[in-house]
């Protein structure tokens, strides 16, 4: 098996850092994953002027998963638009077809405090987000800014994007949706916003022809406004939800919040064989970069997520996430998460704390 | 001064009926306002096949503000979708050219407990979000549902909006904010997805551009999932919001929510020339209706926004403002915000209070 690391920007290299540390461990025992490094990102540019460059694609489209840092830094904020980081990610997601984007909204207990939500919320909270990547309006053509005639008749600016799904698109990520949903709770939410857009009026459809294949799950739909609503209001009300590509990105964040803790959030981001991309739902904090102080448990839980779907190895993901709890339960606590009593601990002290526990 | 009252469906009836008894001691008061009734949304198509009969908007146009109590019921989901009721308001927004809806988010202090986050999360809560109304990808042309080639060369359905500001639309509604911002907090928040969109792009562009006419505002810019987190990390970070109008819809739904009690939420839809709908932010609770237990509040504050916008009368807007604050204080409860140890009330004896108290 092969494994492209592309540690990306800010604490990127430092949290990419533990999670290799595990997968070492792992080689040790047994497993024969080869790890090669490539830079994406900001770091893509000042090493080959693109925040995707050629080598690094090749090398991920070669590897069977690819297990990312976190992209981006305010020193690349000036560049032009298509040499920024995120447009290193945009692009790998589409170049490598990574259309499901899997993204758990999980509240450990011990860290229950952290939530701004009240305890008897979130208690228990467990969601999985299901956001489609590599359509909507995040890659629909047309797009641009051009001059058209105003009101008044004088031109003027006018920005634009298409908003824009496919049947094929939809189908291909219901199923993995329902799929999730059926090792699950069996329930599974579609959010969209059927009652204004088309696009939405397609999804809503399609979703509804693809569960006659999951009888079991039970599915129901949701307009976006209202999604947003019941995340706060009721969030332990879902078990799954799937959604586009931009509604994805809005909830997800929002969800993972939840929990308070997102430096413990991992994401997987899956194609048509299970190939996947995995990485921290968190940035690159660049304000906390090279001090050691990054929590890598997110970024470590994202290597767990790797060995459960592209790597169908359900008992060694179980090992990782249980050694991650372990050390919760222990009280190793990164700054971020760090609360009075506990074990305040680096990013570093907390992959050895991991691998101990492993 | 006309004022066009539109009851619409569901507890829509009963909640105009107590912000109209409000409306009649302000008359008795030396205010003239008349009042005209019309049907809308699914009332709208029960009296003429249409959710925006021509004579509902004929007297919307004539008047100087138009009421609204809310949209929708089961038994219009399944009509062909321009006949649905929320078609009607879709459409009376763009016909009355309603660009600017603001929607506080408030959380008062007695009702506190009904919030979902920790009381020092949300205490004091005060935000005032602007949303664009009349444009982006809900009336953005082309949109639509067609067949296009698939990847298997198979036709297949493909469902596509057009997401689309112009400079013109931007700058309105931005001088409309800087504007609300200057008479707050002078702190506005401009929330889009430039990093990803070309339209979001122009958007935080023209902002900026118009930020000029306003230096005693602090402007910052947000993409939208990081403003979906913070409005769940530390919704008191923000003063003013300023965003597109599916942004809008989401962000302002779960900002509404922070409070608790979206029976208490009112808004205002405005034109260039302050004319204005006023609504509560909440449906039309199909469930509830007819049994005299819905929340007449928010309609009631949606009549104190009329006076403040439309009718340039702060004094009257304070007066139904601190009624409504008394009633509050004096433990008057309806149904969906009532605790223990209040005085829980139906919706007709709420207006009275309110008539009462002011
Ligand atoms: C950085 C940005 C382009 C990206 C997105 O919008 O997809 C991020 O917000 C995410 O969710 O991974
Ligand atoms: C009913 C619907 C069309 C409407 C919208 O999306 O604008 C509603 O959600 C709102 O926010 O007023």
């Amino acid at each position: 098996m092969k494994l492209a690391v592309l540690p990306g920007d800010g604490i990127g290299p430092e949290i990419v850092a533990q999670a290799v540390k595990v997968l070492e461990v792992l080689n040790k025992d047994g497993m024969k994953i080869e790890m090669e490094h490539a830079p994406i990102g900001g770091a893509g540019y000042d090493a080959a002027r693109d925040p995707l460059p050629e080598a690094t694609l090749k090398l991920a489209r070669a590897a069977d998963a690819v297990l990312l840092g976190a992209v981006g830094g305010p020193q690349y904020d000036t560049l032009d638009r298509p040499l920024r980081p995120e447009r290193g990610l945009l692009r790998i997601r589409k170049e490598l077809n990574l259309f499901a984007n899997l993204r758990p909204a999980l509240l450990y207990p011990e860290l229950a405090s952290a939530s701004t939500l009240k305890p008897e919320v979130v208690a228990g909270l467990d969601i999985m987000i299901v956001r489609e990547l590599t359509g909507d309006v995040y890659f629909g053509q047309p797009r641009g800014i051009e001059m058209r005639p105003g009101p008044d008749g004088r031109a003027e600016r006018v920005g634009f994007n298409t908003m824009i799904y496919s049947e094929s698109e939809i189908r291909r990520v219901a199923h993995v949706a329902f799929g999730i949903a059926m090792k699950r709770g069996k329930r599974l939410c579609s959010v969209e916003k059927a009652n204004v857009l088309e696009c939405s009026e397609l999804w809503r459809e399609v979703v509804l022809e693809v569960a006659r294949d999951y009888p079991e799950v039970e599915l129901s739909s949701m307009y976006v406004d209202n999604a947003a609503m019941q995340l706060v209001r009721n969030p332990k009300q879902f078990d799954v939800i799937v959604t586009g590509n931009i509604f994805g990105d809005i909830l997800s964040d929002q969800a993972s919040m939840l929990s308070g803790s997102i430096g413990m959030l991992p994401s997987a981001s899956l194609d048509e064989n299970n190939k996947g991309m995995y990485e921290p739902i968190h940035g690159s904090a660049p304000d906390i970069a090279g001090k050691d102080i990054a929590n890598p448990l997110a970024t470590i839980l994202s290597v767990a997520m790797m060995y459960r779907y592209t790597f169908a190895d359900a008992a060694t993901a179980d090992r990782i996430e249980n050694a991650v709890k372990k050390v919760i339960a222990q009280g190793y606590r990164t700054a971020d998460i760090y609360t009075e009593g506990c074990k305040k601990v680096s990013c570093n002290q907390m992959g050895d704390a991991v691998v101990a526990a492993m």
